[in-house]
């Protein structure tokens, strides 16, 4: 075997840990929290599924998928900061490029590049590619939040000003989902799952 | 909302239960049994990381990597039926095509062709790109038992015959990781996680 192939094959044993980072979502049937890998594997489906509302034209669905893949990676050594947690996001950046800087070094260099340049575009935000995963990255917490009674709003006391901020990039980024997300916004008001004044 | 969204947003809720879904394979810490969507990710991320051993020359890893993302869907109504259960693996394909059909009912009929026409495809394990697929689908459980001290093979008391048939596929489909697989294959008989003498 090559080193090469030994280094890759590390990788992916030490990987397994996203099966042991938990999130602050709830599966649809409220029965745990689900992991970091379930999440990325919805998101990637969910942006295959979704793709025709791609609100830019020049959407690369295939490098979307590589990033749902890759995009929370960081997350095993840096855990999960949970959206809405102002004191996690403060040092959430210098956590992820640490916990970065470890895992990549496990691959080989260009491979490494590779996947690491995905992670850090996903993370900008700017391009079409990273707006697009990054919205839908948002809308798969938002429905489950939704379908199991605003579970991680309720718990946080998160404001109808937060969830917008929050979901704001599904109006550019799948533009013909935008009348739905307000309506789930509004009825997660109406019964009480997300705060209604602004704070 | 078209009907069509509203379709295709039933879908996505509908496979969260792939998080429920629990295969025989342990996560590499023991700690539990793992999901199907969990070892669907780990099956699309290992098909990009080791694509460059691809002995085949015209595989596709866009679309291997959606064969991973739905590959497993139909266990939501068929379960996981374990890859050395002999009477399981009897009507697996009557209670799998059953289920296709009530899962791929919920999307719009093209998207339903589509995500349908991978998984058979995989199923069929023909085309290089589902050769490749399917190594990759037996290589994550097989690098995980490994590192688990056997755990599935030694609970169903697996044979060394067995398990080269499983395994099979890589031969072709990643030559290079052949020697390492039967590097597994000859410790783990050493060590007492696969029975050694052919049934």
């Amino acid at each position: 075997m090559t080193e090469k192939l030994k280094q890759q094959l590390e990788f992916l044993s030490e990987v397994d840990k996203m099966k042991s980072v938990t999130r602050q979502t709830l599966l649809s049937d409220k029965s745990r929290e689900e992991t970091d890998a379930e999440h990325s594997w919805h998101f990637a489906l969910m942006a295959i599924t979704l793709f025709e509302y791609a609100g830019f034209e020049t959407v690369d669905i295939n490098r979307v998928v590589r990033m749902a893949l890759v995009h929370d990676l960081v997350e095993i050594y840096a855990g999960d900061t949970f959206a809405y947690d102002i004191q996690g996001l403060a040092d959430k950046e210098a956590r992820e490029k640490a916990a970065a800087d470890k895992l990549f070094a496990l691959l080989p260099r260009e491979q490494a590049g590779e996947f690491r340049s995905l992670w850090e575009e996903f993370d900008r935000m700017e391009t079409p590619d990273a707006i697009y995963a990054s919205a839908i990255d948002r809308l798969q917490p938002f429905l489950n939040n939704y379908l199991t009674d605003g579970h991680t709003w309720v718990k946080h006391g998160v404001t109808i000003e937060q969830v917008y901020n929050r979901m704001a990039p599904v109006k550019t980024a799948l533009p013909q989902l935008w009348e739905y997300i307000e309506y789930v916004i509004r009825d997660s008001c109406e019964k009480g799952y997300i705060h209604e004044e602004r704070k």
